[in-house]
Parts: C-alpha cells; sequence; structure tokens
C-alpha cells in the first residue's frame, strides 16, 4: 500500500471526533465505576451487560446493526457495497480487572465505533463491510482462563470446555454467558466461526515506552509468548503453638521456598522475562493454624519461543524441589506462543500514521490481548497509543483525549484501506 | 494437701461415665460438623449459638443452673453449702478453628459438665459452688484477637474494645454478640467481674508428647508467650506482562522477602520457637496484576520472656528492611508474656493422677488457652490429655475415650478439693 494514503482514509481520520470519543469513553467508564477513580466491570457481570447495552443503543441510533455470537462477541457492523465480502474487524474488549482502569481494552472498542462514526461523516463506502467487536472475558478477572471470546472464534478452544469454570465469585462461566445473552433476546445471531479479511486492535501501550519518547502511535510488531500456571502446594494442617518446626509441613513456607527458587529460574539480566505471583490463596488462612494449603499462580513471559519453553519446562521441578516436603500439583491455565504480527499489516499501520503526520515507532507487545487469537485466522496488527506512567491493570490508569483520538484517526485511514481491498 | 485423696474426692471420680462424656462430646461434634469429619463452629455464630442451648438445657435438666456475662461468658452453677463463697470455676471453650476438630475447647467445658454429675451420683457435697464455664471467643478464628471472654473475665481488656472488631465474614463483634446474648433472653446476667477461688482446665494437650510416652495425664507447668501481630506490605499494582521487573514494587515479592527473612531471625537450635505464618491475604488478587497489597500474620511463641521480648521486637526491623522498596505496616494483635502456674495447684491435679492410679507427668503447654487470662484472677491450672499424633487445628483431631474419661476423673477429685477448702 506503499506510503501514500487514500483521500477517502484522509477524510475518515479527519472526521475522527476527540471530544465524542472522550465523552464516550468517560460515559462506559462509570459502568463498574470504582470509587478510587479505576474501573471494576468483570466479564459478563452486570456490569458488563449495562455496558454491552449502552454500545448497541449508540450502534443502532446512528445506523449499524449490532450481532452476537454464542460466546457473547458483540459485533457492530457498518455496511460495505459488498455484503458477503469477508468484513474488516476491529475492536477489543469492555471487561476490565477487579482494580481495572478506564482505557484497557473498552478504548479499542470506542475508538472502532468512532471510526465508524468518522466514515459516516466523512461520507465513504468501502467495499467490505467494517465489524467492530467487543471480544468475551479478555482479562480473565473473574473467570481465568483469558481471551475466551476471541479464543472460541479463532477456533483456537471449544466454547463448551469452558462453560463449567467457576469464576472468582462462585458463579459458572456457563450461567453467566446464558444471563448476558438473555439480556439481548433480539439481536441476530452469529456463527461461532466465520473469515476476516484483517482484524486490528488500537489499545493503550500498557508500558511506559511511547510516553517516555514521546511518540503518539506504535505499530505493534507482536505479542510476547506467555505460560500462565496455578501451583498448589500442599502440607499438614497443625497447631501453630504446639507443633516443632522441625516437623512441620507448612505449606505458607514451602510456597516462599518454591516462589524465591522460581525468583532464580527467571533471573535475567536483559530484563525481558516477565514473572509474576499475582494470586496467593492460603487454607485455612488462619493465624494459628499451621497453613495446610497454598494456592499461587505464575504468569510467565517472554517474547522469545525458546527461551519461554526452556524456562517454563524447569518450572514445575523447581517448585517441587523447593517445596519439599510438602506436595505440589502444577496446573497450566494458559498456554500461548510468541505471535509475530504480518510485515504488511504493521507497515499499514506505519503508513496511515506518517500519512496523517502522526510520528509512529515499531514496538513489541508485552501483554497479551485478543489479537493474539484473531492472528490465527487474519492477517492482524495493533496500534498502541501512549499511557501515563506506563500504568495498566490499576485504577489510575490513563490516556490523553489527544492520544486517544489520533490512534483512532490512524484506525480509521487504517480500516478504509482495508475495506476498499 | 499431700498425696492423700479425701474419700469423697475418689467417689467423684469414680462416678464420671465414660460412655456420657464421649456421647455428649459426639453430640456437641454435630453442631457445625464438616463433611471432612472436623467441626467449623466459630464464635458467637449459629453453631456456637446451638452448641450454648445445648449445654443450657442439659444443666438445667440435672438442676444445675445456667447463667451468663456481658461478654457472653456462659456458666453453668453446682450450688455449694455457702451460697456466698468464691465459686472454684472450671471449664474451657465452644468455639474451633474454621477446620477445627472435636475437642479442642468443647472437651474441657464437657468434662466439666460430667464431673458436676459425677458429684451428683456421687452424693457429693462441697463447701463452694463450682462453676463450668464456656469462655467466648478463644480461638480468635472469626474475630481475630483471641480470649475474648476469659481477657474481659480477667480485666486485661474492655468488652467496649472488642465490640467494633470485624469478622472474617464481615459481621461485628457488637453485632454477633447481641444475637447470641438474645438468644437466651432468660439465664440470670452474671457481673463482668467477680472472685472465683481457682481455675482449672481440661484441654487436649495439642502436642505429641503423652501419646509418645503413653502417659494419659499431664499437670501442666505453664503457658509460654505469644506475640501475634499483622505485617502489611504496600506496593504498587500494574500490569504483570509490561512492567519491567527492575522497577517493581512487588508486594507479594516483597512479602517472600520478608518470611525469608523472619526464618532466620526466628531460627533456634533448641526447636523452642514458634512461628507461624497462617493467614497471607492478597490484593488485588489477579493472576495477571503486579500484587499491590499482603497482609500477612505472625505468631510467634516462646517459652523464655527475655527471648520472646529480644526476637519479637526485631520483627519490625527486619520485616522493613527486607521488603524495601515496599513499605511495611506492623500491627500487634496480640502480646501475652509467659504465664507460670503456682506450685501448689500443679502439685494437686498431680495429686489427684496419682491418687486415682493413672500416670502424670508435668508439661508445659505450647499453646495459648483462657487460663492464660484466669492465672491473672485466682490460682490456676490445666490437665492436659493426650491426643492423637499430637495433631490439633485440624479436623483429624482425636482423643480416645478412656483418655477423656481420665481428665474427667482428674478434673472430678480436684473440684472436690478445692471445692471443700
Amino acid at each position: 500500500m506503499g506510503s501514500g494514503l487514500s483521500e477517502a482514509a484522509r477524510a475518515a481520520a479527519a472526521a475522527v471526533d476527540e471530544g465524542r470519543l472522550w465523552q464516550a469513553l468517560m460515559d462506559v467508564a462509570a459502568i463498574g465505576a470504582r470509587p478510587d477513580g479505576g474501573v471494576c466491570r468483570h466479564a459478563l457481570s452486570d456490569e458488563d451487560i449495562a455496558a454491552r447495552a449502552r454500545l448497541i443503543g449508540w450502534a443502532e441510533a446512528r445506523g449499524h446493526e449490532a450481532s452476537v455470537d454464542e460466546a457473547a462477541n458483540l459485533f457492530i457492523r457498518r455496511a460495505g457495497r459488498e455484503p458477503d465480502a469477508a468484513p474488516v474487524l476491529a475492536g477489543s474488549h469492555l471487561d476490565s480487572q477487579p482494580a481495572g482502569g478506564r482505557f484497557d481494552g473498552v478504548y479499542g472498542v470506542l475508538a472502532g465505533l468512532e471510526a465508524l462514526v468518522a466514515l459516516d461523516e466523512a461520507g465513504v463506502e468501502t467495499e467490505r463491510p467494517i465489524d467492530i467487536v467487543a471480544w468475551t472475558n479478555e482479562e480473565g478477572g473473574r473467570f481465568d482462563r483469558s481471551c475466551t471470546g476471541s479464543s472460541i472464534w479463532a477456533g483456537a478452544s471449544e466454547l463448551e470446555s469452558y462453560l463449567g469454570d467457576i469464576g472468582a465469585d462462585g458463579v459458572r462461566l456457563g450461567e453467566a454467558l446464558a444471563k448476558t445473552l438473555a439480556a439481548t433476546p433480539d439481536l441476530p445471531r452469529r456463527p461461532r466461526r466465520w473469515p476476516a479479511h484483517a482484524f486490528i486492535e488500537p489499545h493503550i501501550e500498557q508500558g511506559p515506552v511511547l510516553e517516555a519518547e514521546g511518540v503518539p502511535i506504535a505499530a505493534v510488531t507482536g505479542i510476547q509468548g506467555v505460560r500462565w500456571m496455578n501451583v498448589e502446594v500442599s502440607g499438614k494442617a497443625g497447631h501453630a503453638g504446639t507443633t516443632p518446626m522441625a516437623g512441620r509441613h507448612d505449606s505458607v513456607q514451602a510456597a516462599v521456598r518454591a516462589i524465591a527458587a522460581l525468583n532464580d529460574l527467571m533471573a535475567d539480566a536483559q530484563d525481558l522475562v516477565r514473572f509474576t505471583v499475582g494470586r496467593v490463596n492460603v487454607t485455612p488462612n488462619s493465624p494459628n493454624t499451621i497453613p495446610e494449603k497454598v494456592l499461587f499462580s505464575i504468569d510467565f513471559r517472554h517474547p522469545d519461543k525458546a527461551k519461554l519453553e526452556m524456562r517454563g519446562g524447569r518450572i514445575g521441578q523447581v517448585v517441587r524441589k523447593a517445596a519439599a516436603p510438602c506436595d505440589t500439583r502444577l496446573m497450566a491455565t494458559l498456554t500461548m506462543d510468541p505471535a509475530p504480527f504480518p510485515e504488511p499489516m504493521i507497515a499499514l499501520i506505519e503508513a496511515a500514521a506518517n500519512g496523517l503526520g502522526l510520528g509512529c515507532r515499531r514496538l513489541a507487545s508485552g501483554a497479551f490481548h485478543d489479537a493474539l487469537y484473531a492472528a490465527k485466522v487474519c492477517p492482524t496488527a495493533m496500534i498502541f497509543i501512549p499511557c501515563r506512567d506506563g500504568l495498566s491493570h490499576h485504577p489510575a490508569e490513563w490516556a490523553e483525549p489527544r492520544h486517544c483520538a489520533d490512534g483512532a484517526r490512524v484506525l480509521a485511514a487504517t480500516l478504509v484501506e482495508l475495506a476498499s481491498d
């Protein structure tokens, strides 16, 4: 597609309205708002249902048709001249972390809706339809296994395998899903899988690079690989005051040794490894009882597949050895190889940003995204915008209105080019 | 009192009925029974209220008067010839750990009731009244600060200071207390404090010594000292996939370093130190968010006051240094010096056991008990019986019926001697 941007793409980008997009972001941020300024909008919760209803209302008021699939992935379509052509898809997710922010995920969905309206106002017609998507349960904050909706759409996993998952609140995923679908009984139902021409996901960077360099746009080169696991450490309960230290099978002490040993395994002078123990659940969790069980989570990421496999493969042994005499059990909850995006897609984002006079750099994604799964189905890329202090998954998460609008402009231009193919 | 046991004491001991005591233990164990054979009977819960009702029913059927004080300490009185004499007090508690057993606490109360019935059946009259007590919230399993009832009765703390405490289930102690008292509106109300002639607490050992040595009775020499604290570690939340390891303020990692450093501080070649981290609460506790806060409990015990103070006093500094760059806050929840029991009381238990032909050894208590507080008011001692594998605070906790009966026999004899003074 070269560096020349079509007139239609320029016109669509020019019609993006910073104030309108910002207002939409703040409106959705109010659904599940936390007193500390953050957002708690769990997947398939009442708040998620309310946010979906808001989107559908906006879409229908503007003449864009909403639809939904069995996994509750929500789609908003702007028609193209060829109704049967594979659509261009863009979007992200509406669910948040329990103590999440106002931009992670929802920005990609609302930048997509803003792009649709900008195309309308610029009078741009495209050959292909454009679908804006809100994928179900990207975060894994309520139901552990994340990217549920995009993974099912991509055929990487089956809907049925998720239905029995129990959320942090004790609710079955199947039940929460049924409730969410029942809230919009009149929406046309999409099939589980269908071909897409391309997928673009706009997102805040969730890291410090763009802000530090003063660059408003990143063309994302790919997503690092992920290993998620839960480690269960089983010891023996007993009275904290009478049981001699020498004979104890204390599961908290075993978990402390295991985490310290994992820190050694994950040591990395380049600081490319990302290793996090974010969840620790102790049983019975009573101050004067030697703890019988600990469950802790492992989130391990690396851009290099070989390193991911080598270190990831040693976790079980390291934990087992360090936790002895307690028993350990390792349960993989997510395994994703690194996913590089296709060069033409990266170049297209770059060309759109440059064509609009916006600074742009290439950047690998530290976080994973629904784009990881979409990339299995169709050419995929991501647009990053800066966020303050690189902070995300936090109530203080923040993106500037002008950066939000810049990202939507690059998206609008990119969609016009892709949908005119 | 020497080694000679009075005829009345022998007669009372002989009237103790192993089957009746065992049946009472199993009846109360059914209240709050867990599927795994253990018991969950939280202080001031519906289960606690039901267990109290059972006791009151038994007492009244046998002509013993029940009464209660403002802290919901429950008393069952067997009258003496001198109604105004300071009574002899015996008992323990009805509440359990969340995953507790069928003997810890409740054995002391029911051995006391069995002793009263044995005195009745033996036709023994005493000068002093005998009160069997069930103290409120010994375990601290629901409301953190343990020994609530005995501590208030002993004047070591004020009832009012507990009312605002929030239980693990979010209920205020004041509310749970009012509900418990409202369940027995007709019981005579005892004053908050009154003089007692002596206090005897029968209890399972909760340690391995008696079982290992094949000795059925211990005359307890005293209770080791206790320092309970909560440590709050404050870090900074962030995205687990994007935030470089180098700049993190990860509160779980800081807690791991702090616990490892405390292990060093608590190292003890004599194995007299008891050091337990039994509770760990992580916020937000999400696998892919760098954890912002950790609260962990410290249970530190030692029989030697000087060592307790020296090591206990260094905990704050050790934690602060190890957890940096995270901030830490140390909150003491319980501080008790070691409490040796008076020699004449220990000798009295010994003499009763020996007089009944039961083996007896002296033993320090590794656990703390309500006796720790009662000892501030009146001469106090404890009777230990063996428990299987030294296991307590665990659903598999177990004591043999014959050992339960032996402990009740020693108690009955001891009560007769003390109440005849």
